[in-house]
């Protein structure tokens, strides 16, 4: 690999694992601004989704200059492929952080109504598994990649538990059907940002082995 | 560009339509098990979903050798680049309609309740705007595909009156809360779809023109 190439790739990473933290800030924050009912928090995470979307389209500019310019192979090109597509689900990630904080600033309305079920407990889950992708990312470690694809299921039963409880609350006193409905909501946001960050490990896993484990294919290896 | 780079990029062109076309189906397939209430339709969805995870997996396969082997270059470069896009978008169209498919087969044991609002009208709308996104792909038509990101915004606009509909059935009518939050469920699951038919025809632009329209950049040109 030239000189230039190793400086181009050191460079894409720095800005991938950049618009990773944003991300991952940005999730805190809508989740924050709904545990909060906190009308203006939710309101400034549409500044930094604007911020991501502007990231994102530079990443995906600097990953086509060098494959167009360098012609990559092997785990160069293995790698720019990964970031291509890592990047693209952080920007989607960054879309469930605006839907939770629309739903934030809905639920401000309703600074009386309880959370109907952990949603402390679930984001604390889900934001474990997307710093974990990240990790997995920054350090190349395909075994905490496998180990946030084995732990999307759990997220999975959380979202179906809150599912159950909510729909009960909503039955008990349907006066609470919009507020319900927008808990629900989140539960089903911070459920797509697990799927999300089984993605991205995913692609950790293909980029530091060459290993396609989508859709269950290879987890069972290890 | 060689004979063999032409031979290749005119196979991945025709499985790349094959996927579209199974997607389609498979979304047409989800949706009618809604309308009918039909559970054995909506089973077979699963299987369709089988087969498209299969061939995302080869396509992606088919781009990355591509790379490797041929290292192409500008419009080459960039039809490989919004390929291997589109084929990941495809794939996520080819989810929503199994979580389309699990709400028709809950929904089969409500034979009785209406549609709270125009599922039909809805999904013929979703449904215009995948097909055209793909024909803009088929025909490489980046008129077609910004038609395309302009009439993603219809069906914001008719999923949240479908919301607002079925949160006011559910008022009137809280023994329903179960159906109404499954057809609520189904009516997010086709404006996903439309935003991923939307991602599609973005990539379709960029494939012919270099232009990048995501978040709202660039249609106001046109």
């Amino acid at each position: 690999m030239t000189q230039h190439l190793r400086r181009e790739i050191e460079l894409l990473k720095k800005n991938i694992l950049s618009l990773s933290t944003l991300v991952e800030e940005t999730v805190s924050q809508a989740v924050q601004a709904v545990l909060d009912r906190n009308k203006e928090l939710a309101i400034a995470v549409h500044g930094s989704d604007d911020a991501i979307d502007q990231m994102e389209i530079e990443v995906e500019e600097d990953c086509l200059k060098i494959l167009a310019l360098h012609q990559p192979l092997s785990i160069d090109l293995r790698f720019i492929i990964a970031v291509l597509k890592i990047n693209n689900d952080l920007e989607r990630i960054g879309d469930q952080a605006v839907n939770i904080a629309s739903r934030a600033r809905a639920l401000s309305d309703f600074p009386e109504v309880q959370d109907p079920f952990d949603l402390q407990g679930m984001t604390s889950k889900v934001k474990k598994m997307l710093q974990e992708s990240l990790d997995s990312l920054v350090n190349m470690d395909p075994e905490l990649a496998r180990k946030v694809c084995r732990s999307d299921h759990e997220i999975d039963d959380i979202h179906k538990q809150s599912y159950s409880i909510t729909q009960q609350k909503l039955k008990e006193d349907p006066s609470l059907s919009e507020p319900m409905i927008l808990f629900l909501s989140v539960s089903r946001n911070l459920e797509r940002i697990a799927d999300l960050a089984e993605n991205i490990a995913e692609d950790v896993i293909y980029m530091c082995t060459g290993d396609i484990v989508r859709h269950g294919r290879g987890l069972q290896e290890k």
